[in-house]
């Protein structure tokens, strides 16, 4: 079987006499081997396409309609029609997406157009060889949330400007999606993501039982340290951001990193971002730009009351963990993506690391990140591209 | 034989038809690979070891002279001597080193102390099981210059207050050397380095020849485009920096990702560094704090022009190239580690990439980055260490 | 009368043929004015003194009745008693401080021990000829709260390190009070405060008087604009703060100088600053030091979306105003030195000048707050101080 | 005779025994002055104007042509002819200006068309009632240059966009100086302008008269201290800036407000700006932004090696020396607005104080600051204009 880790992994464990030139040798194959993976395009059929968007945009919700028709009547890989579609199941009611209008069209639609819910997604993310999403950033990060574990390929069209997460112009999308589908394959993105663990404190008289926000909250029935117990967790894209709240006092925070403290942390609060948060919340907290292919969590303070407490970057094999003192003064808030704020109180903690579950998106061409980038903070920019090299 | 990654890539190129859960697993796979290998001890025997110092200052003599002479006569892997020591040849002559009293301690000594030059670092790095630093960071930055190619584990030993890359106390240089030298073995810090290249326009009144700096300058017998020859080369561990030198005109610079460009800099410079010199130039010019684990190129601009141009992180297999407009006010200088001031003239260009060669240095404990970013930062520091988790 | 403004103010107005170089001399006189008024020394008489600290730290009960003692007993004025000593109203009945053992002294006492209340300050500051605070920062920002029209000379003692407004050592208070109060007289720091007045629009359904901070809230009887209620007032000596609060969403803010937008402001909040505050939180954000003789009012976003927006210093004769769109996503929070946060609906606007009642504050030595910078900032300071010039 | 300010400053003087609300009361009227001042806009007669412009740009002298033609010209002030304009005495031999066939229009011409030198600048400033500018703020920096005494008041015009000085469009030059020289008159902003004086140590190399970019350069016949000799003296309108120069070592200077040593500063150097340059360089390096009215010197350093130096506003009446120290590495490089590189060697000094000479500047309206800034970082602009209040 093609790529075999596990007896790499085991080849490294056993040979006791490694040599400095073996580990420096082997240290740059692997490299190479991760650059090779970023290259190769995947090939595979296309059967089952998902479509995210706001099921509340009327624009939007046309749109959506007008696509699948197209997926389900386009013929694809040697058949007469073309692929499954799954839409947001809430389409189903829709006057506007007219489904019964659309079932009339082929008899065959009736099995090939399909709904999705956030439980199938839960449950089966394996259903779907693609997902497109219609809309912002925002819809994309909602895309993130419906899939806290094994995330399918995920190609994000913009409708007005494109963004930093929407790199594909929807007014081509025929010719997109054509290539794509089609003998060229898709170049795939691996963006990091972190899974991120509410831990309370035996003591904390907060419970985790009052938020809403996430889907699947795991049992807490698991317990890291004495006194300590599992709350929710969550998958995020972007960002998580611990402040002060409401509170007009100053937010002291410990940062362990792996078991041992770092440091207290006295500031408005802390973003921990992805390199593809790296453009958001925490550029405006003064935040390096980071190319979603560097594994590092950004770690970045919001208005820290000590000068030298600068934006730092972490390697992504550290676990994080930020816990309010035992003895403070009060709580802080968490959120995740911008969303589901969840208190802490004194003694809890949230423990952030770099998921299992990275969030692959589709590649729009080699240098998409440097275009968002240029376009996004209006460089003065390739516009005077002169190819002498 | 152990690992043969060379397999592994044949394996991935003939996987035509990699899915995209495929494509997960093995970049999971590979990238756990890259952490065991950083977590693994090298046990080898140490039996050659080099000793790099100021060969001006005194004090550095005489405690050279002493770790010598204790490598010399401390027993080793079942042998009634020591390991061989390499000094610095500059050394034979100093009365304070006084070789002939070394010599006459021991007959074997005779064969067991030799002599380093700047070529034997050059054609034979593999001589050397580990290199010893006596001095500060600049005698570190000094040692990375000495072994263009392929480089010897490093370890450092600070006189006083421990500096980012001079990680141990020489006050203990017993301890931590029995230990590293005997079943413990060392662990291995693969520091990032640049390959930096000047490229000269056809046109350049500048001449490579007036460097002096260099050790080993490259032929310049490679055409990398028409009009473009091929200059100097050096390696860097903290940062290569180009700026407008004694012009008081603002730099434009014309910078390069792979063969596109991304966009024309005005500013005073550019500062390209490692992870390792995050710490260095990039921190005063408003760069972020980088793990030197993870490997990303930063681009930090000196004062530049405009307000949007903010520090990124670049990937490590982005090939950068920065260079002077054809048309535009004037020169610019460069400088490799803040050492040898090269003037580039309009056209010319430098090309930096991640090394082939990285700069291993052996860790002193798992959380030194930490350490030493604490220590050196004055941060609010790691003294309340409460390990409650 | 010594100088009369008024005249001088005529005078300018009645010059219809004001020439250049006449208004250059003018300005220029007028400048220097300014600087002679700085250096001037106050050597009135101080017969009244009140003394301000925290009414419930045991410690400083006990060092407050030390120094009150002090004052009434030693003679001064040529008088054989002391001066007359204001001392917090709560501490009548206090064990600690011990009201009988010290009247219990001497006759005289029971007149020149007095007591203040909030209410005294706003109505009679006049009474009072030096206030004296004991304690921190805050202790300080108290006293500015409770003035808040003119305000007596305020001299700050320290009781551990100074701080940034209390600049006189505890424990040389005999030798610092002696001289101020005997032929040396005082000079003073007249420190720009800024007056903050909330207006509330007429379809806002937040209404004033939900607030309890304020001491003396004006009445909301005067109408600035169609549909404007004029709300609460407040004076500040570090800084406005208007945030989004608990909110998740971005605050929409439309700054205005005199009666023009200048801008709409996207950011997690904004500081306006006097110099004094520029110290204190403007400092966390990314704001300049600004030297306190400075009339400037900083504005200092928080965490901006726009990177071209910096801070910057508007001139204090400006009348600023933040107002929250009316078709904004929602609300947001004012607090003043950090306290009394009053909620801002849509359409709602706090306004911020220069107040016509500065903050005098007792200079402790002529270069004051470049010590302060240096010993809070931990500046490679002034230790190495040579005379040479 | 109208405003007496000697008269003031003595009856301040005289007033032994001022007391605290005199004190206060004094200085609010002092601040209500200048404020007033600021606002009284000059109606004199505008006999003799001065243009400046590239004397080398073939368009502006055509413009100048057309300039100097339609002031000539124009009947103004109740006389037939125009007024008496001073055109660089370069023109005189100018084909494009074609003086001959301007003469040939109207014998008055010949006494009314004049030409200036840097010498008659110099001499006598007082001979123009407005010096017009055309071009960009370069030509506004030179013409500080040549005023380096009194200055005249200066209008900037700009032939594309609008500058940071040059805030009237060259379109609508009739217009502008119609209502300037008619009924109007002009409101002046007196921007400060620094002095700075190099001085040399008896011991150093390096001599002032190298230098050749002074145009009065002052006699070094003062000395201020044992062993420092007066050398050059320069005005400046945007900064002061001391830099490394060439030397890849960083700079050490010694910073001295008044007559005591601040901070010894390690960095790449240090910009001493006045608010109207905050826009330029400092803003590169760091600074804030600073609206022209505020009296303060910015002191924002270039890459400082310490993290906790942070840009500054000095108090305007503060004297600042940078000295580079005795015992250093070596030398520094001095620049007056951008020009004028000279070296300053060990125990050499620079002083910068508010210059009693400002550059009075015509005032395009009453928010043009905003606007500059506004337009070119680009903010979101002030397009969006509800006057509601």
């Amino acid at each position: 079987d093609a790529v075999n880790i596990e007896k790499v992994l085991e080849e490294i464990h056993d040979d006791d006499q490694l040599s400095h030139s073996r580990l420096m040798q082997t240290a740059a194959g692997v490299r190479e081997v991760g650059r090779q993976l970023q290259r190769r395009p995947i090939k595979r059929a296309v059967r089952n396409v998902m479509i995210v968007t706001k099921a509340r945009d009327n624009t939007l919700i046309t749109l959506t309609r007008e696509l699948t028709e197209w997926l389900l009547s386009t013929p694809r890989y040697g058949r007469p029609t073309g692929v499954n579609v799954y839409v947001d199941a809430k389409l189903k009611q829709s006057k506007r997406f007219d489904m019964p209008s659309l079932l009339a069209q082929n008899q065959n639609y009736h099995s090939m157009l399909r709904f999705w819910t956030p439980e199938l997604c839960w449950s089966s993310p394996d259903k779907f060889d693609l997902v497109i999403t219609l809309g912002g950033d925002g819809t994309v990060l909602y895309t993130s949330w419906l899939f806290q574990r094994v995330v399918p390929p995920i190609l994000s069209f913009s409708l007005g400007s494109l963004g930093f997460l929407t790199n594909f112009q929807f007014e081509q999308y025929k010719t997109h999606l054509d290539r794509i589908m089609g003998d060229s394959g898709m170049r795939i993105n691996l963006r990091m993501r972190f899974t991120c663990t509410i831990y309370r404190s035996a003591a904390s008289t907060l419970s985790s039982s009052t938020s809403t926000t996430s889907l699947m909250t795991e049992p807490a029935n698991e317990r890291v340290a004495v006194g300590m117990v599992e709350g929710e967790q969550h998958e995020v894209l972007n960002e998580l951001v611990i402040d002060r709240g409401p509170s007009s006092y100053i937010s002291s925070l410990d940062l362990y990193a792996n078991e041992s403290l770092l440091t207290r942390i006295n500031a408005d609060g802390l973003i921990l971002s992805t390199p593809t948060g790296s453009t958001a919340y925490s550029l405006s907290a003064g935040g390096s730009l980071v190319h979603p292919d560097i594994p590092a969590i950004l770690l970045t303070p919001i208005c820290p009351h000590t000068l030298s407490f600068r934006p730092m970057l972490l390697n992504d094999s550290v676990m994080l963990k930020v816990k309010i003192p035992e003895k403070g003064r009060g709580s802080a808030f968490v959120s995740f993506d911008g969303k589901g704020r969840v208190e802490l109180g004194r003694g809890d903690a949230v423990v952030v690391q770099a998921s299992q579950y990275p969030f692959p998106t589709v590649l729009s061409q080699p240098l998409e990140w440097f275009d968002s980038i240029s376009r996004t903070l209006r460089w003065n920019t390739r516009t005077a591209e002169q190819k002498d090299w």
